[in-house]
């Protein structure tokens, strides 16, 4: 997200981006987000990313999508069964089944529930129980949620001023690289734009991990602490956003024919053309800015900043860096 | 979003909107919705639509995007110059510029700031002023506004309980069917996903409404008050948020080829195939407790309710009728 000239203006929708060549009134997220030294960048380890080879698209072109699966605390039970599904190359062969617009991508084995043609689960799959959706807070965060209650806490997104209208009694944050949720006690994760979650049936079912689904729309945090969250789309997001949407219903396809095919799933030690990725730290003083940047714009272009931000619109910055 | 049965459950993420065939639990959003008597229905005039009918995709298949644009008292010039465009024909040939991705799909005229290229404007474009990106606020929203300062609400979506992350002081609600804010003295529509705004230059430009975009991602709130709201797309949306992202800077597309051409766009009442469209009206008992019901999932698939909602996470229920 590089500064362009002003000549393409012609299409100046949110030209704060813009470098007006004459000097912008302000910094904008993006330009915090460039200058932040490098040692605020963490880089993400290759063993923690999935990637996704999708089949390519109609004009050849390679499609891959990279999750980095979520760290511990959180929703281990299933991540540890990813893992397993991924080494078993389970997940080769599968398809996207159902596209809903402003909610869901999701894939699986499409003959998953029918008895007799459904692909035999890996051995050893756990069966994590409800209570996984969240998990107890660690030291830290609980030093946060003190200063968030004393209103000692002076960043946005850590702010005890910025509400959430989805908590009566707690805070959303970003922390350690994710968007999470505390009340004090319990802390879990957020259904954001392009967090990764597990398909489930009816509760208490709570899935395997064998099905996945990720957000493309409008936050659907109803679903939080509702069902397990296990990663993010860091790269390739747009090859499952723009994908057609079903017309059946929830938005699953119809035809076997509209499904994308899934070649291969890996994760990132085994794919040796696979970059590095670093998030910048959302506990560094670059991500502070550049969060209360995203919650009071005020440049050439924008006149009123808001004040405040939803933590979903917030999104952890990522690069890619030679390996 | 009818009910489907369970043999489909083989992709049952969010069975809660498949009927369970031995009785759920609890009635959903949706089925509030379908009960909803026809009284609760209000029709949208034709002459308030704008029908945006792109290039068949690749398949030949038809796509047809439908606006609905807002009414008095908001952005009324902006909406005036919209309806000339359209009535000069204006639109006829313009494309989707843009698409990038979690935030907007953008169209207008390609060739919009080139001089010696760009399409002349048809005559009498109004230049409205930034100070109508709010308006002040009528009788009843001043009302609603009193009732929620003075705890008395008790609706989900216009409550005093349900705080916003973009406002200090004041109030996001649903109010005669879109989703707005008021501080108790102006009122502004908000970037939900689909609404439709104007792009414009660098501040104090506010745009003609030749050039338009919609929200395809997470709420990008920080626009509100930023820039002008004129519509939502209330049909055909998917046709728009499926499109490819742009790999230039900002998602615009590189070349011409991959823009999609926007082959004609007219009111409503000039469109003789055009279904008519009816909303369920936000002032409702039956929105209310589908509101309600989104704030508070507890079903055969929801075991945790958040006890609250993002304003832009309870759409309007919008529906086909014949004409």
């Amino acid at each position: 997200m590089r500064r362009i000239i002003t000549g393409l203006a012609v299409t100046a929708l949110f030209t704060s981006y813009l470098a007006a060549a004459d000097a912008p009134k302000g910094r904008t997220p993006n330009d915090i987000v460039d200058a932040a030294p490098v040692a605020e960048w963490t880089r993400i380890a290759a063993s923690d990313l999935v990637v996704m080879d999708l089949a390519p698209d109609e004009k050849g072109r390679a499609r891959r999508a990279v999750i980095q699966l979520i760290p511990a605390p959180f929703s281990q039970g299933w991540v540890g069964n990813i893992r397993k599904f991924v080494a078993a190359r389970w997940f080769d062969g599968i398809a996207v089944v159902r596209v809903q617009d402003n909610y869901v991508v999701q894939w699986g084995d499409p003959d998953g529930e029918t008895p007799g043609k459904a692909k035999a689960l890996p051995a050893g799959m756990q069966t994590v129980p409800q209570r996984d959706y969240v998990r107890p807070v660690d030291q830290g965060l609980l030093h946060a949620f003190k200063q968030l209650n004393d209103g000692e806490a002076d960043r946005t997104v850590l702010s005890p001023t910025n509400p959430d209208a989805y908590l009566r009694n707690g805070f959303t944050l970003l922390y350690h690289g994710w968007p999470i949720a505390t009340d004090g006690q319990n802390a879990w994760p957020l259904h954001c734009y392009g967090m990764v979650g597990v398909g489930r049936n009816l509760s208490p079912d709570t899935g395997t991990g064998a099905e996945l689904y990720t957000v493309i729309g409008q936050a659907p945090r109803q679903l939080d602490r509702n069902i397990a969250l296990v990663g993010r789309v860091i790269s390739g997001m747009e090859h499952l956003s723009s994908l057609p949407r079903g017309t059946g219903p929830l938005g699953f396809y119809k035809t076997a024919e509209e499904r994308t095919p899934i070649i291969s799933v890996r994760t990132g030690d085994q794919v040796s053309d696979l970059p590095a990725y670093e998030y910048l730290s959302t506990e560094s003083a670059s991500f502070t800015a550049y969060a209360d940047k995203r919650a009071n714009r005020k440049d050439d272009f924008y006149i009123t900043p808001a004040g405040g931000v939803d933590v979903c619109n917030v999104p952890v910055p990522i690069r890619e860096v030679k390996r």
